[in-house]
C-alpha cells in the first residue's frame, strides 16, 4: 500500500531521532529551565529577528487552546474566524469547552477574506454580545492554501485597527513557507502569536509557539501548566526543534513534501479540486476509481458526492518519489 | 556535579530510544487507532487479566486532570484527597480550572487514613455543598511512601461504599511496585482508573493511562481531545510502553532507582525524615552542610527550617552506585 | 410618548403585587423548600398533567444555561439550534463560557426546520468533533413566530430518534399558547424542559423551568445552586407564579398583548415585513417616517437598511389600546 | 411557632413592597440603563463619596462569584480566605466551578487573621501553583461577628502590598454597619468591591454590588451578562435600593434585628457560644432542652455535640420583641 494518507504517518525523521540519541546520556533542568530551550529561544529570536518567546508543546490543539486562553482573558471574548477552521470543526468543542465563542466572518476557499472582518466585528455592538478580541488563521490553511504576505499584511492591520490579537495556527506553517517567498521572520512580523508545527513534519510530537506581542508573555507558563501543556521533560522538544530549525533543516523537509505534492498536481491536473500549493492535494474521482485505488492507496476521503468523492492525498517530509509516480499511475489507469 | 535532583532529567532510556528507532520507517494510522496500540492494550489486559481501555498521554497533570474529568461530569462533583496532593498543590488549580473542588481529608503522612473518609464525606449533606464523586490517591505518595495492599483495598471498599470512583495517580507506580509485594494485576482490582508513569522512568514522555471501570470506558476518547489530550501520533507512545512493560523491562528500571535509594537511606540513616522506601530519600541537614554539598550535588530543597533544610534526593533508573557512593561520602563528610 | 419598545419595561401586574403584599406578613422556609413552592408544583403537574419538577428562576438567560447545563453533562455535548437564536447571539457568549458549542442547523425564519436536522446531526461522526446532544428551541421564536402542535410533534420525534434532548426557551410561551390552540398540557408532551416566561409578562421577575423528563430531574438543585440560579427566598417567585398560572391569568394577560398587536398588525398590513402571530410586531417604515415618529413612540430599530429600516413594535400586558390607536395614526401619517 | 431560624423567611418589608406599587404603573428602559438605576448610583456615590459603580443583583452566591470573577481574570489565579466561607462551604462550588481555587489563610473565629496573610501568600512561589489574586472576607462573618475599622483598614493595606484585590461579602454589611461604629463611606475606602445585602434585610432579593477600584469596573456589565448575574427589569431592584439606602432606612431595619438579638444575648448569656454583635445568636442547650424548645420555636441546629448541641437563633428587620421574650422564656424554662 502507497499510504498518502496524512503526514503524521511516521514517528520522526532520523536526523530527529539521532538527536534524541545524541543528548540521551545528558542532565536537563525540568519543566523547560534547561539550556537547550534557552538555545532554542535565542535561535529563533535570531530567525525572527525579535525577542520572542517560545515555548514547545505537545500537539496543534493544545496549542491553539492554550495560545488562544492566554489573549481571551474574560469569558465574554471571543475568536473570529472562519466556519472551516481546525478550532471550529476538529478540536471536539474544545474552544468552547475553554469558555470561548467563535464568530464566522466570510471566507475565500479556507482563507479569512480580509474585506469581511470589519462588518463581522461590527455586529457586537453591546454587552449582550460577546465582544471579539482575536483573529484566527491557518497558514497553511485547512485546504492547504497559503496566504500572501501582503494578504498577512493586511489582515494584521485590521486585527490591529480593531483591537484584535492575531493568532496563526502555523501547523503546517513550514510547508506553506516552503512553497511561498516569505520567512519566519515575515510571519512574527505580522502576527501576535503563532506556532511552527513539527508534528505534521518529522517530529514525534511537538509544536513550537511563538509569543511576538510582549503583552501576550506575561506568566505564559502559569496558563501553559494550569491549562495542562506544561511537559516536565521539556529538554526533549527543545533538542528536537533546534535541530529543526538548523539550517533550514525544516524548509528542507517540507520541501521535499511541496515537490511532491507538485508532482501529484502536475500530473493529476485534470481531478484537481482546489487550488492549492502544499501538501494536501484534494482531487475528485468518481466512485468507481475511488473503490479500485483504495486497494492500493491509502487516503483520506474527503468528500462524499452523488457519483464521485473528493479525497485527499497527503505527501510528507518521508514521501518516496517512486510511490507518488506508481499512484499516478494507479489514478490515472484505474 | 551529581545530579540527585528528579528523577525526569534525562531524555530516557536506550532501550526505549532504540525502539522508536526501529520502527522509525514503518507508518502507522493516526489518533491511537493504530496497531500499536492495540498491541499495548492486549498487553496491559494480559497483565492486568482485566478488560481495561489503556490510553498514552503526554504527562502526570493532564492525565490526573482528564482522568478526573471523565469521573467527574457535574460542576457540583468534587474530588476527596490529602492536602498535600499533587492535584492540591502543584499543578497551578488545573483541577479548579476544570470545573471541580478539592475536599481534603485526614492523611497520614503523604497517604489518605482510610479512617477519616467516610467523616469528610459525611459532612456534605444538602444541595448547598458540593458532592464527593471521586478519592485521589498517588501511589507512591508525594512523599514516597507505598500503600500496601491491605490498605488499597480498605480505601476501595470504602470508596464503593460511599459510591466514589477510585482514582490512582501512578506517576511513580513502577517505583511503588518496585518497592513492594504487589503487581499491576493488584492494582487494577482496587481502583476504577489509574495511570502508569513513564515520563519519570526513562520514557521521553508519556503516562498510560488505564481504565478499569466499564461506566468510565464511555466516550472517553472524546473528553481526551477535548481536553487537549489526544495525540496525533499516538503509536509513539505506544511503541514505548509496549517495551517498557514488556518482560518487566519497567520493574527492571525501577528496581534500580530503588536499591539506589536505599543505599542513601541506609547510609544516610541519621539525617532521615521520612521513612518511605521508594526513590525519593528526604533527608534533614544543617545549613552549612546544605551549603557545602551544593557545590557537588545537584538537589531539591524541600523545606527551610531554622538552622537546618529538610532536602530531597532522588535516584532514577540510570542513577550510577559511585555517584550515589560519592554522594554518600560528601553529605557525611561536608 | 407611548412606549412600545418592549415587553418588560414596567415592574409588574396590580395582580402579582396585590398577592406580593398578601403574604407579606406570613414566613416561609427558604430555598424552595417551602408550602408556596409545594403549591405551584401541584398547579403545574395538574396543568401539565405530569409529574414535573418545576423552578423559579430569575430570568430568561440564567434559565437557559442553567437547563442546558443539566442536559449538556460532558464538555464535548453540544446543543443544535438556529443561528438567530437567543442563546446564541443575546446571551454574551454564556452557553460557550459555561463549555458548551452551539451547532447551526437549517431555520425558516425564526424557526428550526425540522427537514435540516438529520442532515446536521450526521455531520458529527467522531471524536474529533462535538457530540450533539440537545435541541434548543425558542416559542414564540425571536421573530415572534409560534410552532404549530405538529412542529413541535414531529421535532420531538427527530429529537428522540437522534437522542437529543429538546428544551423550549419559553420566555414567551404564554403569548405562544395565547395566539395559538394548545395548551401547557401539550407544551409538556412535546419536549424535555420548558420554561414559562413571567418576566415578560406581568412579574416583576421569574421564568419557570418545568423538568419533564425524568433524568433531568436529577440533582438538579445542585447545578442550580452551583450554576448561581438557587434563590433564597423561593416562595417569592412561587407565590408570583401560583396568581400568574391560576385561572388562566397568565393567558389573560398574554391574550390582551395578542390583541393589542393585531390591531398593529392589521391596521399595518402594508409596513409588515414577518408574518408573526405574538406580541412582536416587525414594520419597515422609511427613514424619514421612523424619524418623525420617534418624537412619540418608543421602539426599537431591528435592522438598518438604506433609505429605511425594520422597527418593531412590542406591545404589552398592559398596553392601551388608546396607545396603540395613537401609534397606528401617527405612524400612518408622519 | 416562634421563628428564629434566619432572616429571609418574608417577602419583604412593607415600605419596600410599597415601593413597587408606587411605581408599578411606570415605564422603564431595561437592563439597568433606567432613571432608577441612575439614581441608585447617585445615592451610593454621595454615602460612600467615591465614583463607585453600582449593580443590583439576585441574591449573595451570585454577587459573590460573578465579583470575583471581575478580578480572578485567569484561571490560575486564586482567591484566599478563611476555611470557613460562604464561597468555601456553602455555594455548592461555585468558585471552583468558575475556574478558580480557594486558598484558606488563617481565621480567629469566623474572621481572616491579618498576621497569617503574608505567610499564606508567600508559599505561592513559582508557576506550579496557583498565583494568589484576591482576599475575600464576610463582613459580618459566618459567625455573625463584626471586623472593626481598624482591622479591616490593617486587611486592606496587607491586599494592597500583595497585589490582592479586596472583597467584602456584605449579605450582611447593614447588620454589621448598625452593631459598630462605622458607614459605607468607611468601607468604600478598605477594599476594592463590596456589596450591600438586601434580600436579609426585608427585600424580595436583591444585593448592591459596589466596584470602587476603577480597574474592575472595565466592562462589568459584560461579566454580569455572561455570568448569568444581568436582570432586564434592573429598574425593580434600583427602586428597592432607592428606599432601602434613603434616610438610613436599612440601618434602621439592621438596629431593630440587632436589638432583638441583643435581647437574646443578654438573657441567655450562659448558653453563648461565640463572642458576637449582629443578629445571629449562637447558644448551646442539652439535647433534652433542644428538644423542648424546637416544639416552639423554629431554629438551626448549626453543630450536635454529644449530650448538647449549639443552635443558632436568627432575628430579622420584622422579629417582634414579645416574641423574643416569649422565646427566652421557653429556653430557660425548659
Amino acid at each position: 500500500m502507497i499510504n498518502l494518507k496524512n503526514d503524521y504517518n511516521t514517528i520522526g525523521s532520523k536526523e530527529i531521532l539521532d538527536e534524541l540519541i545524541k543528548y540521551s546520556n545528558d542532565k536537563f533542568v525540568g519543566y523547560g529551565e534547561d539550556t537547550k530551550t534557552k538555545e532554542l529561544n535565542s535561535l529563533v529570536r535570531s530567525l525572527t529577528e525579535k525577542e520572542v518567546d517560545t515555548y514547545v508543546l505537545s500537539g496543534g490543539t493544545i496549542t491553539n487552546i492554550i495560545g488562544l486562553s492566554q489573549i481571551l482573558k474574560n469569558p465574554y471574548e471571543a475568536v473570529i474566524t472562519v466556519e472551516t477552521s481546525h478550532i471550529n470543526v476538529h478540536e471536539t468543542g474544545a474552544i468552547e469547552s475553554s469558555g470561548h465563542k467563535i464568530i464566522f466572518t466570510k471566507a475565500i476557499g479556507g482563507k479569512i477574506d480580509p474585506n469581511g472582518i470589519e462588518a463581522t466585528y461590527n455586529k457586537f455592538t453591546d454587552n449582550h454580545m460577546v465582544m471579539p478580541k482575536a483573529l484566527y488563521l491557518s497558514n497553511a490553511t485547512e485546504l492547504g492554501e497559503v496566504y500572501t504576505l501582503d494578504e498577512l499584511k493586511e489582515l494584521y492591520r485590521i486585527a490591529k485597527k480593531l483591537n484584535l490579537y492575531l493568532f496563526i495556527d502555523g501547523a503546517r506553517l513550514p510547508q506553506a513557507l516552503a512553497s511561498s517567498k516569505y520567512t519566519l521572520k515575515d510571519i512574527a512580523s505580522v502576527c501576535d502569536m503563532f506556532y511552527v508545527g513539527g508534528t505534521k513534519l518529522g517530529l514525534p510530537y511537538g509544536e513550537l509557539l511563538v509569543i511576538v506581542n510582549d503583552e501576550l508573555k506575561v506568566n505564559f507558563k502559569y496558563i501553559l501548566k494550569n491549562k495542562l501543556g506544561l511537559l516536565s521533560k521539556g529538554f526533549v522538544g527543545a533538542i528536537m526543534f533546534n535541530r529543526f530549525l538548523r539550517d533550514d533543516y525544516y524548509l528542507t523537509l517540507a520541501s521535499h513534501s511541496i515537490e511532491m505534492a507538485n508532482l501529484l498536481r502536475e500530473e493529476l491536473k485534470e481531478y484537481l479540486v482546489y487550488p492549492n500549493t502544499t501538501n494536501q492535494v484534494f482531487i475528485k474521482l468518481d466512485n468507481n476509481k475511488v473503490n479500485n485505488i483504495s486497494k492500493y492507496i491509502e487516503f483520506e476521503v474527503w468528500e462524499l458526492l452523488n457519483d464521485s468523492a473528493i479525497i485527499r492525498l497527503v505527501t510528507a517530509y518521508n514521501t518516496k518519489k517512486e510511490d507518488v509516480l506508481d499512484a499516478i499511475k494507479i489514478i490515472k489507469e484505474s
